[in-house]
């Protein structure tokens, strides 16, 4: 029987220690880190999200403060409110829930928030500095998998992983936190040829397709680890609805390990928002680690000697 | 035999394109676009870099200005010219040649240039766009691959590439855009394993490695294609030395085609510089194309389903 990897423990205990560090500013004199949460519109699932967000925040000692804005906000409105935010001491983390609607151009907002605040990690600057190894905010999920992997695997070196999924909140960064690691990264998607072929070398699967149950137990090999970040309401044969990852969880008992789903990344992604939230208010604070590694500092003209 | 894929030519090509543009824009009434190149101290390779970038801008008619700033320049100096000319309505592309001085911080000197003037592609903007696939100025030489590759495959949808080289100044981009062509993309580097057997399996190779000689005939596959972009200078057993790649070329001749070094990347890198500079100066006079596709304006929190 494969171990399963489990996201609710792993997410209690990074909560444990998201909230010795908020103590730890408190007991030195700060503000306790805030997070405001700027909600735009009644969207059901969206007011879901941001409860829970919130009620999370409580938990480890953040202070949150929620914007709610009628969806008819003009896009001027919600643009002042950021410049606000983002100047405002008190505020470490800045959290505008998508989707927004229509009339405002959600890539225009995203990017006015500053990203030494943007906790969700998505702002190009942050995206830029991950995908350089160089620091900044990493996005909540992708850092959620790296964590559960490196509890089944603490050291990544040389390990064939397999990535299934392309996209920008998922797939791409976690491919960027697995080249750091060291590990040999191939991303797949929905244009692969012979992906369960590709799957069946890996040592690790993290699967972020979207596509329910697409992993079938004879892609996996002996041993192998897999992180299934996919979520996906499906109904059963008894008529009740169940929820199932990407990964036929049933067939894959050969493997070494895997997350559930649900109670596998799931947990992880608002405890990451936690972490963020308090790492972005330790870098404001002064107490940031310095940026890492090197970008472009010796960016070679070696390619053009033969330009002549 | 394997096809040659001739480097010179497609910049040739390329700086025809280019031209023409130029000319476009002058015949609209606007200036040329103009590149504003720094150099600080006098390392010798450096000059030669730089003499290379103004005398192309002037085949193409990019005006090219030279500010050369003795070794002991100040950072302030330096950060006080690039805001100048990050405000110059005259100056459409900024390139800082490196490496600084080091009491320079070069990394902090990078991206101060405005993304918008950024003709290398290295400010983290620049680099997050890129990794989204929403646009941006793309790096010279992982531009200058993509070309390359394209004029053998100019549909890469499924093919199986490897990248051998996960560096920010060409693996890490070059796979990006290759996922954005909507390859399989296998990046690997120092710590993979087994890299004959992944390679074998390829369609394309990239090899930017920076390891001479480092592919073996035995390494690839009948019919791939080979995009070399590595450069050593090499000691032959006639006592002269020659330049070689990261490829052993004499071995692949079973390749369907292969980039030659010196003449394959090479002279795309300063053609891509200068595709990029006129690009910006679109760009800036309000000739660009809009921003492409989007990034994270559908951002799901479906992985949070679970976290109750």
């Amino acid at each position: 029987m494969a171990d399963i990897i489990d996201g609710r423990a792993i997410a209690r205990q990074l909560d444990e220690k998201t909230k010795a560090q908020v103590d730890e500013l408190v007991a030195a004199g700060h503000s306790a880190p805030g997070l405001t949460v700027i909600l735009v519109g009644e969207d059901p699932a969206s007011e879901v999200y941001v409860r829970r967000k919130i009620k999370a925040c409580e938990k480890v000692g953040i202070r949150s403060t929620e914007h709610r804005l009628p969806a008819d906000t003009s896009q001027e409105d919600l643009l002042a409110l950021i410049d606000q935010l983002n100047k405002d001491e008190d505020v470490h983390g800045i959290l505008c829930q998508v989707p927004l609607p229509d009339h405002i151009d959600t890539r225009l907002v995203l990017r006015s928030i500053s990203p030494e605040k943007d906790v969700d990690g998505f702002h190009p600057v942050n995206v830029g500095r991950l995908s350089t190894g160089t620091g900044g905010i990493v996005p909540c999920t992708p850092l959620g998998v790296m964590m559960l992997l490196k509890s089944v695997i603490p050291d990544l070196t040389g390990k064939d992983v397999v990535v299934i999924g392309k996209s920008n909140i998922v797939g791409k960064p976690v491919a960027n936190l697995l080249l750091d690691a060291e590990a040999t990264v191939t991303v797949t998607h929905i244009y692969t040829e012979g992906l369960p072929e590709i799957c069946r070398q890996a040592d690790v699967i993290v699967a972020a397709a979207g596509a329910p149950e697409l992993v079938k137990g004879h892609w996996v090999k002996d041993g192998a680890v897999i992180i299934d970040v996919g979520i996906t309401r499906k109904e059963g044969e008894d008529g009740k609805t169940k929820l199932v990852g990407d990964v036929k969880f049933d067939e894959v008992q050969h493997a070494k390990a895997v997350t559930p789903v649900p109670g596998g990344v799931g947990p992880m992604t608002i405890a990451c928002l936690l972490a963020n939230t308090v790492q972005a208010a330790r870098n404001l604070m002064g107490y940031g680690d310095a940026e890492r590694g090197d970008d472009y500092a010796d960016a070679p003209d070696r390619s053009m000697h033969t330009t002549a």
